[in-house]
């Protein structure tokens, strides 16, 4: 079967994967009413029973995806590089494979090893939260983010095209780029600000002693600083094992920017630090985030 | 003039100081119904003039704090020391005076020298945001925070009463410590974390290629890391300078977990990184910010 591109509307589109992202993904489908039939596929028994409601087919293996026309890939790097091994197995021709994976180059490298009838493209949405699971899905958690695409170099325009305009009419906005861009960037905004986060709870964790005191005076500095210390390990794991280059430059250009600093702070260099802070503290107000 | 406790709605009280905190802490008041005189004081125009309708008397010189049985400092740190000396020409017999600086040893010891006649105690609202400025004031600020309280050896069971008294009616939480726990503490709740913040910019702005892909693939986890960032380099620069030794004892903790890590990660050392992490996140979540 050779399923073509049917509007979105009509499309049928399979998601693997009932956590966070996947979950939150069906729901927006819904919300927008786009997806004439959604399939959903998790190996948990619990996460398929509390999506069901809002599936056409819910389903422990892969077989049900023969009828999408777009397939998600919506799990852990690691996991969804198991997934793309023998996946054409079960993708009907043409079909378009996308996946949600937080590092992009291990597994477009899984996807340029694909069959030529497949379309895969690469993607990331650029947004989340520390709970996970379905329970956790929310229908806005999309509205208003950026998502990566990475087309490969053989990905149809149409493929894309389509692809492009489902996110658009979830209000998401693509952003290509390549793999390699997209996990040094990454590795910067957001691997680096996990590892930092963590390593701050860490720190406050050591000193057993203060500890009640300690969270007694954790204002909204030290809550936002250290939110994404509550960010899921084998998600984040899966993240650094695929990211280790980018994410150990990030952390040897951090430790010389903290040296420095710290170099400064212990010889009182007050000019040279207020000079810093002032200048960094005008390019965060610039960014409007 | 010794002149004793009145209630809090019957109280004159002096604000040195029209920024952000002295700024918000006078609309509280207001809004509480709390003083009968509000005393401003700024050095700036600008300040005084847009705190002028707040305030029954607004003056660029302590003079008009005589009047006053509560006078409340509210600058950076080091401009607290400086109004500290020779306070007690202008500060009535048996005024309470209360500072709202961010670290609090070189304030207590400040404190240490004035006369006895004086009812001095150090003070720390655990809270704040990145504007400054009476403009960004705003009474709901202090609204549920915890408010650190530092009473002298000599200060009467009724100056401080007064003072709990008043936190409590707007709606914050005291909690009694001394100076050198306050210091340590917040080095790790407050300061590291801004240290963090800023070295996290500096990375990011450092790589100028990337620079609009970067912010543009910055979603919330970089914004929340970075936020404090954006926080007044001159309050920061003098939390920093008086509390240097508790802020790299910080330091050097966090360098350390983040050695630590680096090498686990650089040896893809994957079962203590996921016990790790697991372990944070549990903590994270445990805390409930």
């Amino acid at each position: 079967m050779d399923v073509g591109f049917p509007s979105l509307e009509e499309s049928h589109i399979a998601i693997v994967g009932l956590g966070l992202m996947g979950g939150s993904f069906a729901l927006a489908l819904r919300q927008a009413g786009l997806g004439r039939k959604l399939i959903g596929i998790d190996l948990d028994e619990g996460a398929r029973t509390q999506a069901a409601p809002y599936f056409d087919v819910v389903a422990a293996d892969l077989e049900p995806i023969r009828q999408a026309h777009l397939v998600v890939l919506a799990a852990p790097v690691r996991a969804i590089l198991r997934l793309l091994q023998g996946i054409e197995r079960y993708a009907a021709p043409g079909a378009i494979l996308l996946d949600f994976g937080s590092t992009k180059r291990a597994i477009l490298e899984a996807m340029r090893r694909l069959p030529e009838h497949l379309q895969p493209i690469g993607g990331h949405p650029l947004c989340g939260r520390e709970q996970s699971g379905f329970a956790a899905a929310t229908p806005d958690l999309f509205r208003g983010a950026r998502f990566v695409l990475i087309p490969l170099a053989r990905t149809s325009p149409q493929a894309l095209d389509f692809v492009e305009a489902l996110l658009r009419r979830l209000e998401m906005t693509p952003l290509i780029m390549s793999a390699e861009e997209h996990d040094q960037l990454l590795a910067v905004t957001s691997h680096l600000p996990y590892l930092l986060a963590a390593c701050l709870m860490q720190v406050a964790l050591e000193n057993e002693k203060m500890q009640e005191r300690l969270f007694q005076v954790a204002a909204s500095g030290f809550r936002d600083t250290s939110r994404l210390a509550a960010s899921h390990p084998r998600m984040m794991l899966d993240i650094l094992m695929t990211n280790r280059e980018p994410v150990l430059e990030a952390l040897r250009s951090f430790q010389q920017a903290l040296s420095l600093l710290q170099t400064r702070l212990e010889e009182g260099q007050e000019a040279a630090l207020e000079g810093w802070m002032e200048a960094i503290r005008q390019q965060r107000r610039r960014l409007n985030l």
